[in-house]
């Protein structure tokens, strides 16, 4: 069998993973993948993503690749793997073929998120999964002033998280737009790319500056500080959805 | 004190609740209702509501009604009620006082019904717990030229459950609307009053008519029967959602 490159896109409830890479300790979006490909494709699979979401994280439309060399049809593969991958909330959305050098991770060009807060006093009841709750009032010109700070080539080490592994802290953030959506105030995102927790928590710090603990210049000084200790808290998995990879 | 009685407006998700009404078995709307109030009130509260959905079935804007003879104000029922009813995913949306004759379930003009199907052969990752997934090809014009037939004053009994406990199957369906919506084809029912499981077994034929196991003539045939056995399947639960209630 001549060997097929195949770019996916995947959609996933975050609640039903530890996130993207192999963990000990429960499922991944990474192990649900490789493990069914692997049995579809009697053989060894890698799968590589376009990057690794935390534990708790949703995703529209992530992206990864993986080699082919079985005569299994492509729409096979993702009507057996969606049937296989249940009960987990986790499916091939698109796949098609794809030129032998394409890199899911390194030829991504723009990486899109998008948090949501709840933001009145009612409890979400449909929603509760995909948003974190904040029944307080907010300022979102504050808010938006703080994001705008964002936008740029910058040294986000304010944001990031302990762990991350990433070589350098410097981002290049192309969008920050802060908008109130119904009973709901989104945070989107975009970048080439983000260091580990790094979107929660400048929304931990966006919380702080809407809620008026933090002024637009104290959040500059912050970000400007590098320290990670002065910044805020990182807001919780279940808001955040990874929404798309430009290639 | 003297006596108010409120109308309050509730929003639940149906997986939490074994339905509307007390069950020996699990909790059900009533019950944290009642119970949670009774806390409040220090003394029993009976809450009233407009109608019993089933166990599973959601509701975007129930209505009910309960009497009141306690200083605890109105905005401090909500804010209480909403935050000892956690983890389970009831709210009350609204509450206002009313006159003493207002009953929720006797003075009901029309209650509004959507059931969802999803429709793409991807299954719902998202949408689980909210949709039927019906991934086969649909007649639209079909499906829709069975639901006229609904329309009017009629003996439902072929859609009625057995243990229904209705005085008559007879009722009149005002509307039924069923369009595309997306990935999802929704069905919009409205009458004054449903009989217990209608919607559900609606949908049920329905569905087989949208994919061609039944004929219009024959669905028509079936419900002029007034024969339960000869009706389809009663649709799953979770994608029902009660949406509101006019009086």
């Amino acid at each position: 069998m001549p060997l097929v490159r195949y770019k996916i896109t995947i959609q996933y409830h975050g609640a039903d993973f530890l996130g993207w890479q192999y963990q000990h300790t429960g499922m991944t979006v990474q192990e649900i993948l490789e493990k069914n490909l692997t049995i579809l494709h009697r053989a060894p699979v890698a799968v590589w993503g376009s990057g690794r979401t935390d534990s708790g994280v949703h995703a529209r439309a992530q992206c990864a690749h993986f080699d082919w060399a079985s005569p299994l049809p492509a729409h096979k593969i993702v009507q057996s793997f969606n049937g296989m991958a249940r009960p987990y909330r986790v499916a091939i959305t698109h796949i098609e073929p794809t030129h032998d050098n394409f890199h899911a991770r390194f030829d991504a060009k723009m990486r899109y998120y998008t948090y949501r807060l709840w933001h009145i006093p009612t409890p979400p009841i449909f929603e509760q999964d995909f948003v974190w709750h904040q029944p307080y009032p907010f300022s979102l010109s504050a808010m938006q002033a703080a994001g705008q700070l964002l936008v740029g080539h910058h040294d986000f080490s304010a944001f990031r998280a302990k762990d991350c592994q990433a070589q350098s802290p410097i981002k290049t953030m192309s969008a920050c737009k802060i908008s109130q959506n119904g009973n709901e105030i989104w945070f989107q995102f975009q970048a080439r790319s983000f260091l580990y927790n790094q979107v929660r928590n400048m929304v931990g710090s966006l919380v702080d500056v809407g809620r008026g603990r933090t002024s637009v210049d104290q959040f500059q000084a912050i970000f400007e500080s590098r320290n990670r200790a002065l910044a805020g808290q990182c807001a919780p998995a279940q808001g955040l959805i990874f929404e798309r990879v430009d290639y």
